[in-house]
C-alpha cells in the first residue's frame, strides 16, 4: 500500500470506506498561507455523495476538520492533517461481499495481495478514499495561486458512453461545468447524458466515459525529465484514481494518425512571448510545460458494482452468482470531475515547489 | 531533472546524446544473480541506431561496460553501474539548433526551465537517454525470472499511422516481433508499415503510431494502491518515454462505450485458480495484478525533427525558418519497442521487491 | 518540515502541542498482524505526561484511537491512522512566548524558517510531537516480533548529570527499567537520580543526561550501506528526538582511545554460529548488524524551558527578560526512554522489510 | 544497499575498491553553475591515498572525469556523472580474505547479508567508496556558495588517541588545517600526532580519533523537523562514513553535565541580528540552523585492518589466525577530514534547496 504522493508537496492519505474516518496529512506546504476548513469543504462538497439524483444516495456530509498545521488562520509550515469521519456507513449492505468477489472490483486482488480485506463497502478501493486527495488539493490550489495567479484548472465530462460533448478547451469555464449535475459544459449534451444515466441506473446497470481537463495559465518550465515529466506525473496521478483505464495528452492517440509536418506546433512570437501556433503538444514538450494550455483526457470504465446477477466465485473457490445491494454510483464521472482537478493540482503544486528548489523562483 | 525510477529497485540514469557517455546505476538489486555484459548488450542491440534501413543511420555500437556491482559473474547487492560511451556524435549537424527551437521538440522548454541547454543532438531529451533504462531493465528481467519464471513481456508495433496490425495478446511471441525490422508481429501488415515509413522518410517527413505490450505470467498481488497502482506506475513509466502522448490499459478508451454488465470480467474457477472469463481489466483490478495477462497501449507522436522547412523562432525571439539536418528516425516505434518492454520490466521488478517487503514471498 | 520516516515501513506524523490532535499514519505495514488500541496505549502510557512526580504535571490521558487500517482486530495492509486528541492544552501559560524567544528552544528558529509559528506550548517542537512516533513504534514492534521473535529493545537512563548508573547491557531487563520512575535499572542510583531531579526542579532549573539502549536478538544482515548503514539510521533517528545532542554506538568516543589490536572484536564460533568475543562494534560492522547486541547512547541536554529569569530578545528585536510559566519536565529523560526505544524499533522494522525486499527472508 | 543521499540534491554513488571504477551521479543540481573537473579534482586530491607518509601507499591518482550534465563549462540541470577509474588495484594482497573474515571489518556482515561479497580490498566497505561523495560535495559547495557566499566548512583532526588539539572553532582556518599532513590546525600537537601515528604503524597497529567540523556563515532557517532536523541529517551523514562510532553537536555529551540555567544560550541583538551570547546549541535549535556556527565532532575507531595476527574464523566456520597484508591506513583521520567536510556540504546543500522549495529564497 503506497498512499504517498509528491516529493516536495507530500501527502499521505488514509481511511477505508467503512472505517472510522478518511483523511490526509500534507507535509511540505509553504507557510503563511491563509487556510480554513471552508476552503477545503468547498471542494469536498463537489465530490460528496448524495449531491444529486444521478449519484449514490449515501448520505455523508463529509465535514472536514483540520487537526494541525494551521494557526490563527494561516499555515505554519508543519504537517496539515485533515480528517473526515465516516457517518453513514452501512456494512450490512455488503455482507455478501464477505464471501464472494465482485467482478471487476478490487475484492479479489486485495485478498490475493494482503490475504485479508475490509469487505465492507470496498475498503480502501472505494471512491471514498479520494476525500484525502481532494482535501489536499484544496490546499495545493492555494499554493499554486501564489506561484501563478492566473492558473486555473477546469475539468469536465467530455463523454458518457457514446454521448460526446463539444467543448472549447481554451474557453471553457468552471461555471459552465457546475451549471448541471453531470458536470458537462455542453448544456444540450448534458441533458442527454443525465437522461441516459438515469435510464442506465433504472436497468441496474452502469456506464463510463471520458473526463477532459484543461490547465490554463501554467508557467513554462515545470516538470522534471526524464522520469518525472509532467505528462508522466499526470498520467500516473490520473490512473491512480478508481475506475480509470486510459490517459492521453494533447493530440493523444488521435495524433498517431498525423505526420510530423502536420502535427508539429510552430513557434511564433506573440506580445514578446514564445507561443505555439497550434497546441497538439497539449502544453508539454519534452516533459516540461511550455506555457500553453495543458489539456488531457481520462477514460473511466463503467462502475463495477451493478444491481444485476453476475457470475463470480466465492472466497473458497466455488462458482456463485452475485447481485449487489447498497448505494453505488451508476456513473462515477460527475463526482470524478473534482477528483481529476484535484490530482492535476497536486501534481502541479509538487512541481512548482520542485522547480523552485532546483531553479529558483519560476 | 529527476532521473530516478523505482523505490526498491532504484535506478538513476545519466547522459546526454552528445556528452561523454550515457548510463545507469541500479541500486537495490538482489544479490547472487548471474549477470554479465552480454545479458545487457542483447537488449541494447535491439534499441541501438543503425540497425535497419528504417531507423536513424547514426553508427553507434552502444557497447556497454559494467563498472561495479558484479563480481565473478554474479551481482553482489551493491550498486551496478553500466556505462555506454558516445562514439559517433556529430554536433556540427545541430549547429542551427543553437539559435533556433525545433517545433514540438524539447529545445524551448529546456531553455525555459534551465536557462541553458546542450543543443547538440537533443541533449537529455534525445531517445539516446533511454540506453540507461534498457540496460537496467535487462537486469530487472533477471530478477523477475526468479520471482516468476513464467513471466514474459512482449511489446510490438500495433499501428503506424492508419496501418493497424491484428495481434492476439494471448499468443503473440517475441520471435514474431523480431521477425521484421518494424517489429510488428502481423507479418503482412509489417510489410506495409515498412513501405509506408520509407515513403514518409523520402518526403522528409515523420510518422507515429501505437505500441502494444502484453505481460503474461505475472503473479496476482503486485501493485500498491492508492497512488502506486500498477496501471498508474505503468502509465507514468510509458509517458516518461520520449514522444509518448497516451496510455490505455485493458479496454482503455474503447471501454467507455460499454455498460458495466458488458464490461465486467466474470470470475470463474480454472484448474483450482481464480481466473476471469474475459480480460477487459487488462490484468489489473483496483491497482493490483489479478494474474491475467496485463496488456496496454502507448501512443507515440510523429518524430518532431523533420527534414522540411518549419516556422519557428530564434532564442532571441525572432521569427525564422528551420530545416533539420543530422540523423533522425522517421518513425521512433521500431526502436521504441524495447524501450516499452524495458519500462514495463522496471515497474514490475520494483513492485515484485516492494510486494516482498510488505507481504513476504509472492 | 519533513515528518516522514522510513522507506518500507513509512510513517507520517502530525500535530502541534496545542493544536487539535497529534498522531501518525503508518504506510506499508504487513497485513494480518493482530493489533488493537491497547497495544499502542501501553507504550503511550509510558510516554505520557503526569505519570510521576518528576515529570510535567500536564494532565493528558493520551488516549489513542485507530481510524483506519485495522479490520476485525488485524492489520489489512492499508495505512493505519492513529490519533490522540489534545485535551489539557493551556495556551494562556505561553502568552509571553508570543513576543519573546525562549533561550535554546525552537521559538526563534521556527520563526526564522517559516516566518510564523504556533507559540502555544512549543507547537511542533514540543515533546508531545513524539506521540505519533511512539504509536507507530508499537506497531513496528509487532512486525519485528514476526521477523525475530527473540528481538528485544531495552532503553534506560544511564546517567543524569553526574550520576552514572552501572548497567550490564547483556542482561538488563525491561522490568528493572520500569521498576522506578526515573527508568534507571540501577536501583540504588535511581534513588539518587530522583532526589537530584526533585532538587533541581525546586530551584526552577533543569538537567540532562544520557540514555542507553540495547537491542538483543537482532538477526545479522540488517542495514543498507553506504548511506543507510544501521548506525547512521539510528543516529539520525535519535538526533531527531527533541533535546538530543549526541549519539555513540559500541565503543563510541571512548573507543578512540584504543588501538586496533585492542579494539577489534575477534570472531569465534559458538554453537555453530559466528560470534564475536568482545562487542566494541556494538552489534554493527560496516553498517550491517552482525547478530551481536546493538547498544548505543544518546545525550540529552537539560530542558531549555526553565522557571528562572533569562536574558533574551523579543520578536521585534528588543532585549528582554523571560521566565517560563506552564508545565514542563525538569528532566526529559524518564519520558524519553520510550521515545528512544520507539525510534530504534522504527529503524529496525523499516530495515527488516527493506532487507526482505532485496535479499528475501532473513 | 542504499547508495542514495539527499532529496533535492540527490546523489547516487557506486563502485568497489577493486572493481572497474567508483563514482557518482548528482541529480537535481541547479543549472548554470560554472563547473569543471579541476573543481572536483581539488577535493579528490585531499582524499586520495599515497598523499603522505602516514597514509596508505596505494598509488591512485584518482583522476576524475565528468561524463554528463556539464556543457561548455556550466551545469545544465541534468544529472552530472563523475567517474574515477581504479588503477592500482592489487587483489592478490587480499587473497586470504576470500576465506577468512577480518575482525571488526565488514567482511562477515556483507557475507551474512548478501551471501556473497567482493573480498578484494574491502569492496564497497572500503574508504575508496567515499570518492563519489567527495566529488559530489565539490559540486555541492558551488551550490552553497550561491546561497550563502560567506559559508565555509572547516574540518580538522581534533584528537588522535589521547593526543588532543586545542582549536578555536570560531577562528580556525582551512590553511591551518592543510598546513600539515595530519590535518590538525594545532601545529604543535600535529607534530606529536604524526610521530605517534608513525610509531603505531611501525608496530603493525592502528589508531583512531576525533574529527571536529565547523560551518560558519550558514543562514538561519535550514533543516526540516521533525525527522530531518539538521543535526539528525548530519549525524546520519557522518555515521555513514566508514569507521565512525559517534557524533555530537554543540555541547554534546559534555553538555549533559550542565544545568539548563548554565547550558541555555541567551539571545542578544547584535548589529540588528538575533544572535546567541554562547553557542552550546552548536548552531542548531529545534532542528533548524540559527545562524551561529554549526560545530560537531565525529569519533573514528582505529582501523580494523592491522598487520598483526588476529583470532578469527573462516567462511566455513573454522577458527583461524589472520594477519593482513596489502596497503592500509594506520589511521584514517587525515584522509577522513575531507570526507567529513563533504558530508556536511551534501547535507547543507540538500537542505538549502529543500528550504527554497518550501519557503522560497533564504
Amino acid at each position: 500500500m503506497s498512499s504517498h504522493h509528491g516529493l516536495a508537496f507530500r501527502i499521505s492519505t488514509f481511511g477505508e470506506s467503512h472505517g472510522g474516518a478518511v483523511g490526509v496529512i500534507i507535509d511540505g506546504c509553504p507557510p503563511r498561507l491563509e487556510l480554513d476548513e471552508a476552503d477545503i469543504q468547498r471542494d469536498l462538497d463537489r465530490r460528496k455523495p448524495g449531491q444529486s439524483e444521478i449519484v449514490t444516495p449515501r448520505a455523508e456530509e463529509d465535514q472536514c476538520k483540520i487537526l494541525s498545521g494551521v494557526f490563527e488562520g494561516r499555515t505554519i509550515g508543519t504537517p496539515i492533517a485533515v480528517v473526515v469521519y465516516n457517518k453513514d456507513a452501512r456494512p450490512e449492505a455488503y455482507s455478501e461481499m464477505e464471501s464472494a468477489f465482485r467482478p471487476s472490483h478490487a475484492d479479489y486482488t486485495y485478498q490475493a495481495k494482503y490475504g485479508i480485506r475490509n469487505w465492507q463497502g470496498g475498503g480502501r478501493a472505494s471512491a471514498r478514499e479520494t476525500i484525502g486527495r481532494v482535501a489536499a488539493a484544496a490546499v495545493a490550489k492555494k499554493v499554486l495561486a501564489q506561484f501563478a495567479p492566473e492558473l486555473e484548472i477546469v475539468a469536465y465530462v467530455k463523454s458518457i458512453h457514446n454521448h460526446v460533448a463539444e467543448v472549447d478547451v481554451d474557453a471553457v469555464k468552471f461555471e459552465q461545468v457546475e451549471a448541471n449535475i453531470v458536470r458537462c459544459p455542453d448544456a444540450a449534451m448534458a441533458v442527454k447524458m443525465i437522461d441516459f444515466i438515469k435510464a442506465v441506473r433504472s436497468e441496474g446497470d452502469s456506464v463510463g466515459g471520458v473526463i477532459e481537463c484543461v490547465v490554463r495559465g501554467c508557467p513554462a518550465g515545470w516538470g522534471e525529465p526524464v522520469f518525472d515529466k509532467i505528462e508522466a506525473e499526470l498520467a500516473k496521478a490520473m490512473l491512480s484514481l478508481p475506475a480509470t483505464k486510459g490517459f492521453e495528452i494533447g493530440s493523444g492517440f488521435a495524433g498517431t494518425h498525423q505526420r510530423g509536418s502536420e502535427h508539429n506546433d510552430a513557434f511564433v512570437m506573440s506580445e514578446g512571448h514564445v507561443r505555439t501556433r497550434t497546441n497538439r503538444s497539449g502544453g508539454v514538450q519534452g516533459g516540461i510545460t511550455n506555457g500553453e494550455p495543458i489539456f488531457f483526457r481520462v477514460a473511466f470504465k463503467p462502475t463495477a458494482t451493478i444491481f444485476r446477477e453476475q457470475e463470480t466465485v466465492t472466497t473458497t473457490g466455488e462458482a456463485t452468482m452475485l447481485k449487489a445491494r447498497g448505494r453505488h454510483d451508476p456513473c462515477v464521472l460527475p463526482r470524478a470531475v473534482p477528483m481529476v482537478e484535484a490530482m492535476a493540482a497536486l501534481v502541479l503544486c509538487d512541481h512548482a515547489l520542485r522547480h523552485r528548489a532546483q531553479c529558483g523562483q519560476p
